[in-house]
């Protein structure tokens, strides 16, 4: 499951199959940092499954964790995801309209 | 190898996780349309391997493929890798100066 490819964009992208991933991505989102046991809650998976993707989320770099006593807490950590946009983004100059619509998307308010 | 989840994105992601593919991706990029054979020629590798690449990234609707006559030309198709960028993008408006990175990247000349 995890993925020690020496290329680190092999990692994020392998990262970001899973919808499980993507959805702890998207709450991490939502905070400064959550503990495991929060990111956990709402699953309907083990703790040590939860724990495995965050294993994979990390190993790509997209998360950090930090233990605290007995909490550890989950943060996101931003530059593998902008290497992968750029990567996105190298590819979308390519193509009509994509760079336009990317423009339009990224200077929309939130 | 090819992956029938149901999320697209899942698709996008897997296919983009090898540096094959995403090679396929960047040199598709610099032509309109380009061959199998020609695509084929400077990798180490099998015609069969190339072309289980192409069923990959056909099958997550990065790559269209047409027949004439004998030759297949393959194009890259946008909408899919857009949509990647969405997902990453809405995740970036969480962090730290992401977004005027990529904002800046994107509106930087060729």
């Amino acid at each position: 499951m995890v993925n020690y490819s020496p290329d680190p964009l092999d990692r994020v992208f392998a990262a970001l199959t899973d919808p499980t991933r993507r959805a702890l991505i998207a709450r991490l989102g939502e905070a400064d940092s959550m503990t495991v046991s929060d990111l956990a809650r709402p699953l309907t998976m083990s703790l040590p499954a939860v724990m495995k993707h965050l294993d994979v989320l990390e190993n790509a770099g997209l998360i950090a964790r930090q233990k605290t006593g007995r909490t550890v807490a989950c943060r996101l950590t931003a530059a593998p995801m902008e290497d992968a946009m750029a990567w996105l983004t190298r590819y979308a100059r390519f193509w009509d309209e994509s760079l336009d619509r990317l423009a339009a998307m990224v200077e929309r308010p939130l």
